[in-house]
């Protein structure tokens, strides 16, 4: 860029440019207004999601933080419609693990969750809100100098809605926080790699929320199915991928991994849908109608990696689908969950606070 | 990846992956349910615009198509308690061109809005909605060929509000459909390069939003400013600037320019708050002092780069900022303006509906 370009460098342009989404519409300047910490955030969304039906609405001055009133009154509102189970319980009962079995879980249930779907909408915008404020933490203790990032994986067969969780779920963060990667077939130049290459190239920086839509678990999926690489090859990738996620985990990246599950009546008439209008047909393609007749071995092949691959530090969860409000609502509480168990910190000034405050209350 | 990729690659992954998230939540399959045509669209957001304080509530089914209640009662919503001008008025009132002069331009006001905040908000909502479905035609529109994109261009001071933008309008969008860059100070690698290089690496693809948190200006702002590079070399930038712009546009990008345009006392305001508030510490850097004592060069400079810059296929456009919910409102209004006029199609089917549909009922 030419001299004094060292100068340029040293101006530090990353400071000051963080998500903060989840803030509150009238968080007007000069109010004393905490922000709600990762605990109190966690208290609230308990709070929130038991069952309280039966209480009277509480009022917003009773919200944790009294200035919060956006954010508090949201949060009434869904406790007041909702009908849920704990939050905890809900990552219990949609946990998959070696030994689970997909046929077992029905698509059209809604584990952990007895509420009407305008009960869940609510709950869930109150739930975004949290997200927001997490969001905006684990990006900030990243510029102190944190190491942690969100890795969401998202998979599940072609109309289970993982274009809904982009759009409903993903879309609630603050998009400059979040790195978004949908994987299509692989290009020459990804085949000239390992499998893992361009996963690797595609996870979150510290601070980021990465999102995957569809994966490297494609690779023993689609891969498997069709045997586009010999048995021998693809059966190693279990083991491979294990070490691949136990590596990223350490480096500071919490992966939560999502499978769409629908049934495959759900799935045709999800897929008429797209034919029968107009508006829809661009996201049609007759192969998908060709997949279908592979439906029992992407159901043997999803059974296979969710039971070999879900790990401590990389759990698979399987949402039921075929409702996609309770899909996204699950998924919403998933990741809030995992955020709020991370328990991201704001970082400490790096400068005497008094003394730049003299310095601006000095200048023009 | 081995043998049959070529199969694989043969599955279109990309078909199938677009944005909708304007769609209304009540969007259930089975209804007749038309979309809006962008010409609806424009007409309803005139409509929407115009000045109805003193008329009666518009009834939901006076909407342009009765299946789309809630985005019908939204705008309705916001028609009935909007007092602003027409969007084209906006258009027209924030564009700066040659001869325009910043201080001028009082960063408090509010041009083309006479309502109250809240009644903006109420209209950004509906506008939203109104993105959205633009959003997902234009992604479309790609899938089956076109080469369209639309560029926005985000610039202003420290603290101007760049960031509520991004959270504000940009996440509106469906981030599936979003390619977002924060430019930082160039790393060497991108100093070793013309300044339009890592611009160049940034442009959205074809069907794309793609959004620059600041952008090539700072080769024209900070590096003037500082003299960062020979006057000779920076004062060249202006031409090399508009000849780039008008090559991406002649490509098929629609390009959209915004300074956000806030006052040195707000910005003093806004620093104080970050340094009263722990949890903004984060957002501060020392430096952002030293920079409000050149507040007068970046206006220089941001007049010239404007001024210079205005044109027919990449305009400029200064939005007052001291007010965040009328910045936000106003940046919401001039991009779907934008998309309007833009009028994307969905894309022809590219095979045989009814004889997809027929394979589609016969199979399981």
């Amino acid at each position: 860029m030419g001299k004094k370009a060292d100068e340029r460098a040293k101006k530090d342009k990353s400071k000051g440019k963080g998500p903060t989404k989840g803030r509150s519409k009238d968080n007007k300047r000069g109010k004393v207004e905490g922000t709600l910490s990762a605990k109190e955030l966690k208290k609230l969304r308990e709070k929130e999601s038991q069952k309280v039906s039966k209480a009277k609405a509480s009022k917003p001055s009773k919200a944790p933080k009294a200035p919060k009133a956006s954010k508090a009154s949201k949060a009434s509102k869904a406790s007041k419609s909702a009908k849920s189970t704990t939050p905890a319980s809900l990552r219990d009962l949609l946990r998959f693990g070696p030994g689970s079995s997909l046929a077992a879980i029905d698509p059209s249930s809604t584990p952990g969750y007895e509420g009407k779907e305008s009960a869940a909408v609510d709950e869930m915008e109150a739930m975004q809100d949290g997200l927001g404020e997490l969001q905006e933490r684990l990006y900030a203790e990243a510029k102190g100098g944190g190491k942690r990032s969100l890795l969401l994986v998202v998979q599940g067969m072609d109309t289970s809605g993982k274009g809904g969780i982009m759009r409903h779920v993903v879309g609630a963060f603050d998009p400059q926080g979040v790195r978004h990667t949908a994987f299509k077939a692989p290009t020459s130049q990804e085949r000239a790699h390992p499998f893992l290459w361009r996963i690797t190239n595609a996870l979150p920086s510290v601070g980021e929320i990465g999102v995957f839509d569809r994966s490297h678990y494609e690779d023993v999926l689609i891969v498997r199915v069709h045997d586009l690489v010999p048995r021998a090859q693809w059966a190693r990738r279990y083991a491979q991928i294990n070490a691949w996620e136990r590596r990223v985990s350490a480096r500071g990246a919490t992966i939560v991994k999502i499978m769409l599950h629908i049934s495959k009546d759900e799935q045709k008439a999800r897929l008429t849908e797209r034919l029968d209008r107009p508006d829809k047909h661009w996201k049609f393609n007759p192969g998908d109608i060709d997949e279908r007749a592979h439906w029992d071995d992407y159901m043997a092949a999803y059974e296979a990696a969710l039971g070999k691959c879900s790990t401590e530090v990389a759990p698979w969860y399987v949402v039921p689908a075929n409702h996609k409000w309770y899909a996204r609502y699950a998924v919403t509480s998933l990741v809030l969950d995992h955020l709020t168990e991370m328990d991201p910190q704001w970082p400490a000034a790096t400068f005497d606070v008094a003394e730049q405050q003299a310095r601006l209350a000095a200048s023009d």
